[in-house]
C-alpha cells in the first residue's frame, strides 16, 4: 500500500461489527444505546449507527452537536458540563434539535437560567468514583437541590443521571476492569434508593471499558460508551478488547533506516498521533507497528513500537532484520495508543477499500 | 476577559522582542538567521520575522512549505528527512521556491534523482548526539558517499550540513544545556576538520535551548531555532528562558468548581493543549495557569496547574481561596507546556489586541 503522508486507515468492516456488538448488547439487555460521537466525529461512521436502529446520540462539545445536527441527527447530548460563555449556540442548538446537556451545579443553572430561549434536557452529572466531575454519588442534598432548582427554572428539565467512570481507563486486564466499575456502578445506582421519585429518572452510563466487559447493565436505562467503535492500543493494554478488534492504523511512509541500532524514523508525529502513550514492559510507547498487506495488517514477528515522537518525526524501534527489509518510501502501520486523538489530529479516515470519510476536525477550520 | 472557547492568546510585545534578540543575537555572531517556523506556522507572525530582515526560513513538512510559499517566502528548508512518497510536491514547490531538503542516506538519493524536474538543495543531515535522524558525525565515509551521489545526481546540489541537537531538551537548567550542547556542536564543526574542501559547505544549527543560551556561534554559519518565537512550560524548565518571555497562553472558560478537594474543571482538553507533560516535584502537570487581566497575565499567588486532561476537560489544581473566588463562566489562563502543539491543536491565535491571526492548521483542511 502506498500513501503520501500520515492516513488513518479505518476497517469497516471491524467497526461495524464493534457497533453492531453494542447495539445488540444494549438491546438484550432492555436498555438504550446513545453512542458517544467523540472518538470518531465522522457523519460518514454515524450512518453505520442509523442502520443498527441508533437515534439519539452523545457528543463532547457544541461544535460537534452542530456538525451532527446538520446531519440529521435530532437527539444529542453533550456530555461535557455546561459552558455558559456558549450560551448563544446552546440557544440555537436548542431550537433546531432536541437537546441535553450535562450539568453539575446550581451556579450553572443560576446562570444560564435567565438566557435560554428553547427548552433544554439536563442530565445531573454524578461522580460515581472516577473524581473527575459531577456531583459525588453520595452528596445527596445536592442532588435534592440541584432537582429542585432545575424543577423550578423555566426552559430546563431534568432528564436524568449521567456518570462517566473514567477511572475504569487505569485497569489493566477484564478482572481489573470489573473490579473498578462494578462498584461504581453500585455507587450510581444508590442514588435510586432514595424515596423520592428518583426512579423515574433516566440513568445513563458509559465508558468504553466496562460496556465492553460487562454482560448486564441492570438498573442502567441508557449506555453511551464511544472508544469502541475503534478502539486502540490503550483499550487492548485495559483489557476491554483483543488486538484484531481494532479497527484503526496510521499507514505512515519510512523517510530514513539506521538498523544498525534497530530504528526506523517514520513521517508520523505528534501532529498525526497525539502525545497519548502507555507504558509497556516498563517502556514508554506511542504506537504499535504493524505490517501493511492489501487491505489488512498483520503484527511483525518480533514486536515493533514507536519509542518517540516529535512533532512530525516518529522513531520506530524494531528488529534488524525487519527493518533492513524495507526501503525508504515503503508504508507501514502504527496502531494508535489513542484513536480519538489520532483520528482528531489528522481530521480524515480512508477505508481498506479505499473511500475517504470525514471527520468534525476537517470541517472546523472552514 | 471572556472568550467562549479555548483561544490561544498571543503577547505580540513579548514574541516580537524574542525574535528581535535572536536575529541580533545572529546579526552579532555573522550566522544568517533562518527561523524554523513550525512553532507558529502563521503567516502574519512571519511578517514579524521580515521586518527583522529575515529571508530564508525553515518549516517541517511540505505542505507549510506551500503554505508559506503562497506568502511570498522565496527560500525555504523543510527540514524532514525527505518523504520520497511526496515526490510530486517536491518537484511543484522546487519550480517555485529555493528548496532546500534534509536527507542522511544514498537510497533516498537514489529514489528522488531519477523523478526531480527542477533543482533542490540539500542538507545533509548530521547526528551531533541526539540519535535520531541524520549520518554520525563521526561516519566521515557516510559523508563522503552522500556528497558524491549528490555531487552526482542531475538536480541536487549540496548547501552544506544540518543539526538538530534534541537532545538539549532533556536538560533542567542554562548550565545543563550547556554541557549537552557544547559537545554536540563541537561533534559537528568536527566535520570541517576533514581536508576535503567541507569547509565551504554550510553549517546550519538549530535547535531552541542552544540558540538561547549559546553567545557564541563560531565556526556555525546559519542557525534556525523555532520555539523561540513563543517559548512555553517545558522551556521555562529546561532553563531556556523566563516565564515571563513566554509568549502564548491558552484562554479557557471555567465550566465546573470542586473548591473541597481544591480542583476546577475547564474546557480545554487533549485537543486544545495536545497531551504533552512535563514532570515538576514529581508531578505530571500539563500546563500552569495564570490569572488574566486586562492584556496580561500574572501568577496566581499559589501555583496552580493542569494535572490532568481529558478530550475536552482539564482538571486544575488550585488553591480553594482562588478556587472558590472563581465564578462558572470566567476565563483563566494556562500556559502551555509545548506551544508549538498547542497552535497547532487550535489552528489560529488572538493577540492582546484583540487581532485573531492565521495559523497554517487552519487552511490545512480547506
Amino acid at each position: 500500500m502506498k500513501v503520501k503522508v500520515p492516513t488513518l486507515l479505518l476497517d469497516e468492516k471491524k467497526c461495524r461489527a464493534s457497533i453492531r456488538r453494542m447495539a445488540e448488547k444494549a438491546k438484550n439487555n432492555g436498555v438504550e444505546f446513545q453512542p458517544h460521537f467523540k472518538t470518531h466525529q465522522s457523519i460518514s461512521v454515524g450512518e453505520w449507527y442509523k442502520e443498527e436502529g441508533v437515534t439519539s446520540i452523545t457528543v463532547s462539545s457544541l461544535g460537534m452537536a452542530g456538525y451532527f445536527a446538520n446531519a440529521g441527527w435530532q437527539k444529542i447530548n453533550v456530555a461535557f458540563p455546561v459552558n455558559v460563555n456558549q450560551i448563544d449556540q446552546i440557544n440555537e442548538l436548542a431550537a433546531k434539535v432536541q437537546l441535553t446537556v450535562l450539568l453539575d451545579s446550581i451556579e450553572t443553572v443560576r446562570i444560564i437560567d435567565g438566557q435560554l430561549t428553547s427548552t433544554i434536557q439536563v442530565y445531573i452529572e454524578i461522580d460515581s468514583g472516577d473524581g473527575r466531575s459531577g456531583v459525588g454519588f453520595n452528596e445527596a442534598d445536592k442532588v435534592f437541590e440541584l432537582l429542585t432548582a432545575i424543577e423550578r427554572s423555566s426552559y430546563l428539565t431534568t432528564r436524568g443521571f449521567y456518570t462517566h467512570a473514567g477511572h475504569t481507563y487505569r485497569a489493566a486486564s477484564k478482572q481489573g476492569i470489573l473490579e473498578v466499575a462494578t462498584p461504581a456502578l453500585e455507587n450510581f445506582k444508590s442514588l435510586k434508593r432514595l424515596d423520592n421519585g428518583m426512579a423515574d429518572l433516566e440513568f445513563c452510563w458509559g465508558d468504553t471499558p466496562s460496556c465492553s466487559v460487562f454482560n448486564d447493565f441492570e438498573g442502567l436505562d441508557t449506555i453511551g460508551p464511544g472508544n469502541f467503535v475503534f478502539y486502540d492500543l490503550m483499550q487492548c493494554n485495559i483489557g476491554s478488547c483483543t488486538s484484531g478488534q481494532v479497527a484503526v492504523m496510521m499507514a505512515v511512509p519510512v523517510v530514513a533506516k539506521y538498523p544498525e541500532r534497530n530504528e526506523i524514523i517514520v513521517y508520523a508525529g505528534a501532529v498525526h498521533l497525539s502525545k497519548d502513550n502507555i507504558t509497556l514492559d516498563g517502556k514508554t510507547i506511542y504506537g504499535r507497528v504493524y505490517n501493511l498487506i492489501d487491505n489488512a495488517w498483520e503484527e511483525y514477528r518480533s514486536p515493533a513500537y514507536v519509542k518517540k515522537l516529535s512533532q512530525e518525526h516518529g522513531v520506530v524501534v524494531m528488529n534488524e532484520k525487519e527493518a533492513d527489509n524495507l526501503n525508504i518510501g515503503d508504508v507501514i502501520g502504527i496502531m494508535p495508543v489513542h484513536s480519538c486523538l489520532a483520528a482528531q489530529c489528522v481530521g480524515a479516515y480512508r477505508t481498506l477499500e479505499g473511500k475517504l470519510l470525514d471527520h468534525y476536525a476537517q470541517k472546523k477550520h472552514d
